[in-house]
């Protein structure tokens, strides 16, 4: 999983017929210390984040796993609301 | 998901049988600011989008999804045509 | 869905059992004006795709989607071999 | 799959429904000298992996297989910690 | 799927329970001439694939499908050993 904050969000009324109701939104991928890194992209998000939330987010086919009745054509769903982070830098040799 | 514009058509009337009848577009991807990123693909649509329009595409496995009676071998699919988007900038340090 | 020009083949006479008979062919990855872009990859043909022919080719587990009874342990696949493209550059903003 | 050292955690108190209970840990990848190599990332662990940890992570949707019942909205799994490695430089050019 | 050269072993005891009893190798991607490109990743061999052989591999949720009964987390599997390569230099523009 990766983190990321809400940034914005998007809509399209024009859809595919599955994905009425969904809720999108634009992440913006961040390290531990809130460093963006790469593009933003655009997550389902069924919990309730919104704007400047941090949050944890699933990538991929793996996504689609949050329906139980049928799979989805989705690749990034936000899993989880970040509360705390606790990360200590590895005493190791950077590759420069 | 990411965002991209429809940039072009292929064709091909050689294919693996599955696939007879799906229409395949070339999709620019880009961030909300409409700067390109990255290289052109090939998605799958079945929503109407056109030359020039602003979708919503989902990337890898996930892509499969769209059919309910059995996964065909695509990888891409324009999964929504967008009206608007609100991005703001997230207020951080970006990495160097 | 990712453009490419098939550019070799490799055969391995020892190989998972339920892969024999696959033919797999090297394919170098390219945008729409024929430029190479990254490294050539290994795809599963079985539409008769032949040396120097331009071909649409389905990257990670959807190629495995090809295989009704069974999934198969392929990431890539041959679906199609390309007629035509028509493609229009963007009349926007390139990042640099 | 990729190794990696456990460098911290993750809590999030509201989150998909189906991931109650799950431990979420920092993974910095790694080459086999230990070399940090790209950004880290969030792992699903059942296994009892500790902070210092060198371990084994699968990602992409493979990593949601570690469930029988239902495959979960995860993307990497703690599948392995390493007792060693035995690794001998290849004899051929590197890339330039 | 992509090639590459088995460049060494790495051993876990404490491992998810599916898991046991299989082999992982290092394996170091290359390009058909042989240069190396990219990390060494670990993939699972059960073919008898041993040090310096030269590989198939299939990466990503695919590499799961060796199991008829039960998907595994695994994300590389070695799926070939290499006989023979025929590859032809395309004959158009690299990008630079």
């Amino acid at each position: 999983m990766q983190l990321g904050t809400v940034i914005g969000n998007v809509w399209a009324t024009r859809k595919e017929d599955d994905l009425t109701g969904l809720k999108f939104l634009f992440v913006q991928p961040e390290l531990p210390d809130r460093t963006s890194v790469g593009d933003p992209f655009i997550a389902v998000d069924r919990i309730g984040a919104g704007f400047g939330d941090r949050v944890l987010v699933t990538r991929g086919s793996a996504a689609a796993n949050m329906s139980i009745e049928q799979n989805l054509p989705i690749d990034a769903l936000i899993i989880g609301i970040v509360d705390s982070i606790d990360v200590e830098r590895k005493e190791v040799n950077e590759r420069e």
